[in-house]
């Protein structure tokens, strides 16, 4: 079968990042369009009609959405190459369990912390800290949030990277100071070859949290 | 290997019903612990210490929190039985895509349509519609979320039910009204053997919504 893969995807997005990183992982060769997710586009609407949101992966004309749910499909699509989730159940358990935490957990402080202004900013910058403290008691000692190896969890998490320098500039804190073994652990992520190509430039996201801040009365 | 199993849950619970329905399909036995949420039990803090919630499914001594994961878990250990998930990859991702739907649009308005009340409350019931329909526009002509067989958005959603008549009474609409399939889909559902067992009364979850109602300051 012929496998042709679109990318529906927004350079700033760390979901969409995910998505890149788990097709590179896997060596799956894709065509990116950069689709604006504010500017519903009639291919946007079509393939992902509930949420009109990217990323979404498109596999011989078939749309998957929603990032975590694209990893597991990247994962069990392309599954005679390097596996992302882990085979035993418990452990395949706690790394969707994870993956869940920084969705429904995370996310939402890690916005409003440079996104938001006065009493929301401060109560963002708490709960944030606090996840990032759960996150790397998680991490633990290990070298990865899979392990030996560079897992689900770790794609799920390490999208973020590119946003730590706006979280830590418009929020005023120091992440290495809440969370430094979290921090060496980025340090391991970041010269992956996949992580790399995936990433967008922190100061590229900087300036755009700028004119975010800008449009959302904040600045 | 023994098989020791043990469920933390809450009678009322949309998300403990779920689990129970998983495990029923697959014949697995437990022990069930009525674990009140809202009580942080030590054995609820030890099993499930970032969230504090239930349903905890404990396998063999060890937790998997989450009721959608507790379903992916409970159909990969116990898998000679009773497939719940389907195995090709690209049905399985639409499957958890509206696992997912559920869990993150639907729960809201489903608890803030009896549990509110003025414009909050209106705001619920219009945006709680519009998801009923979207769900019945995704069963379409099917007997089941799962095509002919009772699968994982089926569970999914079916956790739902015992709560459908005080939606309708607080909420004061009509779900069959608004998305008649539904309610004929619920009909299939609601008589199997697994879904009596783990469905709380309907009359007994109004009693319930009325004592939260009070103290929410509601009623």
């Amino acid at each position: 079968m012929t496998n042709q893969v679109i990318l529906l995807d927004f350079w700033p997005s760390m979901f969409g990042m995910r998505t890149k990183i788990a097709l590179a992982e896997k060596g799956v060769e894709y065509e990116y369009k950069e689709t604006d997710p504010w500017v519903k586009t009639p291919l946007l609407i079509e393939m992902n009609p509930v949420h009109k949101k990217i990323p979404v992966l498109i596999h011989n004309g078939k749309p998957i959405c929603e990032s975590l749910i694209q990893i597991e499909y990247i994962d069990e699509v392309w599954s005679d190459t390097y596996p992302i989730l882990p085979s035993d159940p418990y452990e395949k358990s706690q790394a969707r369990f994870w993956g869940e935490f920084i969705d429904r957990k995370f996310y939402d402080p890690s916005w409003k912390v440079w996104g938001t202004k006065g009493e929301e900013q401060v109560a963002a910058r708490k709960e944030l800290i606090e996840h990032f403290k759960t996150l790397e008691t998680e991490l633990g000692d290990k070298p990865y949030y899979g392990g030996e190896v560079f897992g689900f969890v770790d794609i799920a998490l390490i999208g973020y990277y590119s946003w730590f320098k706006a979280m830590e500039k418009f929020g005023e804190f120091s992440i290495e100071k809440e969370a430094p073994k979290l921090i060496e652990w980025t340090k391991r992520c970041i010269v992956r070859e996949s992580v790399i190509k995936a990433m967008a430039d922190p100061d590229n996201i900087i300036q755009y949290a700028c004119v975010f801040r800008k449009s959302l009365g904040v600045e």
